[in-house]
């Protein structure tokens, strides 16, 4: 990893453009609380501070970004409607955001779309259009129908504003940190990455502390692991994996540059870590996540990080997830 | 039902009892959350205030309660530690009280308790004794027990202390509501009863405000019901329900004698109410509870409750289950 800053393409941003993102959405978006689960402490050795963005509404930090995104458009921007491409929750999050600012959305869906992401959509308000299931198929049939309708497209991770608005997660998780330790900071924090708005924004908010950030993506689907290990942007053909929300074939461009700056290492998890973490979850601190937001734990669970940190954070990044597959994940003999 | 006073050799208690409650467990307790979920609102057809107590420690009410007993025994009373009887999660609540004063707890469970909640106990500490699998023959192992070991015995549910512990939940409740809707109330709450605490807590913090008050129980373990009918005590001989905290064959004397005083209505529920509202919470609110602690979701989730109220409190009062047990309760087809 090198420490050169962003390409000059690329908008500088840094942890005041989280905080300005966070007075934007307030009231808009929950302020999410952070858990902290005694058993899963033992599990992991170490402190977990738990941010349950599960619990955001939509069930995903996704609210943020596409909140932050839809308001920054302005009054004009928005007349005539916002579109957006979505394996899921930034879906439910653009239909939340246009629902907020009133104004019509569109989303542009993969065919395999967990059923309730689609109900969740349906039930915002938002149109629906199925294409295909991988990133580029549904891109290209967004900004046709953009191209048409003339509906502002609202990027899923690789946008400054998404960044930004993603951001108010770690930033809310780092304040709470500080605020019940007296002004502790995190030894690390554990962010799941798809397209990697979500580390991102992460990197912008908890670096300034010193916390070493590390990127978790699923075997198969690691185009983060493999871009910072390239020292450039590498595409995957993303592997099967319970974790539907991270699956993207590339990460984005600008959270590729900020992540390259501040990411100290990466981590990959396989459906045998995602089941039991999500279970543990569930069974010792009541809530729900949906395999993609089981990813950051999986890893704190099974005391992998290096120099063995005392409090670390793990961004529970969502909780949609079809109730069958939770069943099958669950459904194992009880502990003694 | 009557309005008259407690018998004159029951302790009379008020909000007041309620508030010092609060302010000694303080710190050994948690403030827990109140969700708001959009789509059960829709459900219910109105708005519903939900009060997490499966997010309290040990995942119930009842550590409020205990830990205000235990705490109120004094460094003396505790010395020879302390006993219990419990078919679960009184059992955590008065292992995890005794960790937190530092004293020895025994528990004496039913042996037909889950799995979770007999393993919760061990992890806290606690010594636990199997004794048959109704209330009656736990409460006299238990007694008998104490003689020998001159331990103090905590009652699960007919105590004042046990009752303004159990209160402080209802009374985070109204205080949130109050600051969430500029001083507004509860216009009705829905309190699980078993053995009657929680809800003769919640009678002396929310009835002064002039919230509607209603228990909820299982068909066949409706004691409370019953009793309020017959307008002195009856006792059941509790039928099979998957609502394993509600399961008591008689409610507390003082527990019935403040809630014949406030109570306004009583409503039953069975297994095919339970498993869809545990359902129902966990898909679109992303939180767990136990069926006990569906119980009074479901009565809200049907419309049941008379005078349309718009503004409704439930108490969510556990989430101890065993996870197969949700495995079964979940997996049905997906909503469209």
């Amino acid at each position: 990893m090198t420490d050169t800053a962003s390409p000059p393409d690329l908008p500088a941003l840094d942890i005041e453009d989280v905080r300005a993102a966070a007075a934007r959405i307030e009231g808009r978006v929950r302020t999410t609380p952070v858990l902290r689960i005694e058993a899963l402490d033992q599990m992991a050795g170490a402190e977990l501070w738990l941010k349950a963005e599960n619990l955001q509404h939509i069930g995903a930090f996704k609210a943020r970004g596409a909140m932050h995104a839809v308001g920054q458009l302005g009054e004009a921007g928005r007349a005539r409607g916002v579109i957006t491409f979505s394996s899921g929750n930034h879906a439910q999050a653009v239909a939340l955001a246009a629902r907020s600012y009133g104004c019509a959305a569109t989303i542009v869906m993969p065919t395999d779309a967990p059923k309730i992401k689609v109900a969740g959509v349906k039930a915002l308000g938002g149109e629906i259009v199925f294409a295909g299931t991988t990133s580029d198929v549904r891109r290209e049939a967004a900004m046709s129908l953009a191209e048409r309708s003339g509906a502002a497209v609202v990027q899923p991770f690789d946008h400054p504003h998404i960044v930004a608005g993603a951001g108010t997660a770690t930033l809310e998780l780092v304040d709470e940190v500080a605020a019940r330790t007296g002004g502790g900071t995190l030894d690390a924090l554990l962010v799941p990455v798809g397209g990697g708005g979500l580390i991102a924004g992460a990197c912008l908010a908890a670096a300034p502390a010193g916390t070493a950030i590390y990127s978790v993506e699923p075997h198969g689907c690691d185009a983060m692991a493999r871009s910072l290990e390239a020292g450039e942007r590498v595409a995957v053909s993303p592997g099967p994996t319970l974790a539907d929300g991270l699956k993207p074939t590339m990460v984005g461009a600008l959270n590729f540059a900020i992540a390259k700056q501040h990411v100290a290492g990466s981590f990959r998890v396989g459906d045998d870590d995602l089941g039991p973490a999500l279970r543990a979850l569930l069974v010792h601190g009541k809530v729900l996540v949906e395999p993609s937001g089981a990813a950051a734990l999986a890893v704190a669970l099974t005391g992998r990080l290096p120099g063995a940190p005392r409090r670390i954070g793990v961004i529970l990044s969502g909780g949609n997830v079809d109730p069958s597959l939770v069943a099958r994940l669950i459904d194992t003999p009880a502990e003694a």
